[in-house]
């Protein structure tokens, strides 16, 4: 509502945009520029595609949301640049990987598309989240290799509520270059931001940035209704806050199915997602009783039925104690 | 306020954006498909993209916007089809211009990206109103060669109010066959749409049209907050009120620089732009009073500043007076 | 020679282009629209633009040079769509992996660009070449989704000479509907051709294909020095007979490798291409005589080199028993 | 002949390849990276390619055959990058024109593409050369505003032959940074290629310039065939020599239509291309003789008709006599 009253600049030229990157540095403790987004397929895009030449490749886990769940936008915005992605078993890429996987890559010479960036996804897309000394290390190799490292932080709150670290530790002090740092899933309407740690690395991706952001029809005249978001989320640290509580709904949730004999959990939950594997009858039996849910390609060799539950800033606890209660009858 | 209300579906599947295709049908008098997006750079883009081929044309008068001023992006989101553009004296295309622009598209052969669409601006960028008996022969001319017509409609709220006609008959009945719908500039904080008249020139790019919306990053997640905005200006007719103020406005100024010796006004205000050209002297004198005027290239043989004054619903009357009493004194 | 004689229309409206329709629909006993392109990478990347759109995705082996050896040109041409790999043991698809390649694909939603063509290799990168039957099986899959099939055939001729079947029954007798046709490997200085059978799934991609080529810089101006190359192969079955000159060197090394202790044979061989691990010590002699080798990265758990040999309608009988003399020596 | 004979390397690794960067820097007395390519709409779309970003911009005159003649082939590969036109009276873009283009493009701001490389052509495409110092005048602007000059040089052997200078005088003393050097006009098959003149403005487009080959398909597996050509044309000035004759033939065309009283010629002709207006009734009795003219549009105001008569190494004196002859009769 404070960011509707007057009449201000438009496309960035109003007061709340301005302090937007100071506020930013603030609280990276570190030297940044930051373009606000309102979507995470965009910014995530739009920061490869300042990375990477459009006959270059960018090299992720298996599992990255940009390989698998944005309808193709990574490679529209980087111009058919391509995905190389590296298996691994949690969404965790494995540094002998990273290695390897780069080493491939440049024995194919003028035949493969050169990797450029490395996009890395903090909290990761099964619910894992990195330490931070097996993420310096993965960054570690891309800066030997010259390659600038990008992290999707779409879920960037839940891994540092989860590390109880400080925001520059999370990113800038364990080499990330560039962020797309998400605010949509822990309380905006829709504002996301790609935030450059200002280096030699960034630098010349933070060329000409802006107009990236225009070309894509992603620049807002009104920018203060998206500066205006970041804000609040940054105030008294709500931002963190917030995953903290999606978080620990999502331990409430781990607690009690590892005590249910029929559920399988595959992967660890660090942030705010639980993977369970539950008897086909069950989930059948739960959604007879009004649950819907997300269902994912079970693991061959498994029966059950594999099914994602995520919780946010907005999960209430009674809400929670429902579904376990169900669960548990 | 009322859309943040409550645990919805994402992606378009909640209330308020499942109504959208119903409540502009019933605005437009015909069978419509509307996509929210949240800016125009976006939306003209976006159209164009789903009816031209990479290799392929649009036509569009020398002032439109998609060719001026828009950073690149339609071309970027049609895979680099080009803009050709016609010449006109004030933004209205002339039809005579038109078919001489198709007939030498033709003639190129394999030579020239063949013309697929048709793309014209109401209001133009020159604050001037297409007749509605001008607009259908253009579009008329188009259906003739089985190429479709757009219509920049960021300004067509201002357009409508101007001719005093009915939504139809400014866009389908006249033979629009795609709309970017403007609502950011008549009210909204971020809010234009894709508009869709279902027919056989515009099926083929309503197929897919979404993944177009998800592949570049502008799909939300949390839709209703764009959804709301659309429906809000629907309602009794706020678009079309918010633009009646604006243009009586321009009205206004243009009435009191009419008889002002040193201004001179280059096109007929229609709609919500006034474009002037005020002694360079006069226009130091304001900028020094506080007034800031984006300024245009001045035409060739004539002395003074060319300036935009552009109203809004926020346009206040009181702030309208005060600059002309500057200018008079 | 003869091309050069006389002056003669451009851009294929010369004696030879104008009779490229006709002879490959007799070669290929079905009526086809014949395209000749210098490279391989080009056929391919431009076959697969007409078929998919910008937002799509085209499904392939793992082993596919569209994906591993062409620099990102099928990217490129395509404006980004997404190349989607399928495991397999040899280079031949498993029809069972398509089919659940495409479920998994149709469950991603608008998350997932959508497979828009199947692209398959025949023989494969790994020398195998597919049965008849098993090829049909995939066609098929690919047809009940909708699904044109375009095939590599930059080694075609090596795979028909190895079935002994005739060209339509290699291709669109099986359910092949667009063709890399291969000729610089079996002998041209630099020609290729994309070949259409003509049907509904083709006609589509048809429309504008030359287009296509125009605006890739594919277009020769001199076009008989491209079309007198591909009439030349086919006169007398030269491109056949020169492949199975090929075939049959591959052959002769096989034999003479099988008998090897020390040598590995990972694959079949069956068309012109010979792998095999060596002992490192034995490349590393040859290579001292003389020799050069294009090394594979070898299979994890395999000690030796994994080299590849390729034979050609130049390659000489003495050449290779001298290779395998000096491998038994 | 020659290039056929024995077993070479691929992809430029054998004998005649391998001096091309060689032969060329004595040609033009300056050091010189060459990449042959076989057509010249590649050759520019990939030179300009290498230069501009896929949001920037290219500047040309509006008669430049990269704007008009390629089917939308510099945008193809340019990823959408846009061709900002200036008008011109005969194909020679004027000074001042370049001042006001540049100007006006920096005046839009984050809206305009910006103008990252000036592409200008050597012959024009109307078939005028510009005088050294003319061209030196565009390059040097290009320069101060630190903007690469891109030559198409198409027909450049013509302009060479007409000026009386040397490649280098005609090039890079001039300002050239990168020029599209025309082999097909003056005698080759099919062959062209981009030299790169080696210098801080070339650098960066240098780096992985031959992935960008690989990825549009225009790398040559037996690229001997196309070096050979380049070489043949090089060898006692062959390009040059083939480029004169071609010259001669057009004066002799345009010396005889001179005295015509029918005839109206609307560009000087300074290399192989003659433009001339004749009456309707004497086009439409040549071609009742047998002839057959590529027609132009005629400028506004004039009656006849626009065709163009193109020289080349391969035009006889006694078939130009006959024309003239025709004509006279």
């Amino acid at each position: 509502m404070r960011a509707n009253e007057g009449c201000v600049g438009s496309y960035g030229d109003d007061a709340m945009s301005q302090t937007l990157n100071a506020r930013f540095s603030e609280v990276f403790g570190a030297e940044v520029r930051v373009f606000p987004i309102m979507t995470g397929t965009a910014a995530n895009s739009l920061a490869l595609s300042a990375l990477v030449a459009p006959y270059g490749a960018v090299l992720c886990d298996q599992s990255a949301h940009i390989s698998n769940d944005e309808g193709g936008a990574p490679e529209f915005f980087m111009h058919g640049a391509k995905l190389v992605t590296l298996p691994s078993a949690d969404g965790r890429m494995i540094p002998e990987a990273l290695r390897t996987g780069l080493r491939a890559n440049a024995q194919g010479g003028i035949l493969k598309p050169p990797i450029q960036a490395l996009s890395l996804t903090q909290a990761t897309e099964w619910g894992t989240v990195y330490a931070l000394k097996d993420l310096a290390a993965l960054c570690s190799i891309a800066h030997e290799h010259d390659i600038p490292v990008h992290l999707d932080g779409s879920r960037l709150s839940n891994a540092i509520a989860h590390l109880g670290c400080t925001p520059a530790e999370a990113t800038w002090k364990t080499g990330v270059d560039v962020l797309s740092f998400g605010g949509t899933k822990c309380g905006a309407m829709a504002a996301e931001a790609v935030v450059f740690f200002v280096n030699d690395r960034t630098r010349p991706a933070l060329k000409d940035f802006e107009r990236r952001i225009k070309r894509s029809g992603h620049l807002w005249s009104k920018a203060r209704f998206l500066s205006a978001q970041l804000l609040a989320l940054l105030e008294n640290d709500l931002w963190l806050k917030n995953s903290a509580h999606a978080n620990a709904m999502a331990q409430r949730i781990v607690e009690s199915l590892r005590r249910h004999a029929g559920a399988q959990l595959p992967f660890e939950t660090q942030g705010n997602e639980v993977f369970v594997i539950l008897p086909d009858r069950l989930v059948a039996e739960l959604e007879a009783a009004g649950y819907a849910f997300y269902r994912w390609p079970t693991p061959e060799g498994v029966s059950g039925t594999l099914i994602r539950l995520v919780t946010s800033f907005y999960t209430r606890e009674e809400d929670v104690e429902a579904l376990l209660a169900e669960i548990a009858a």
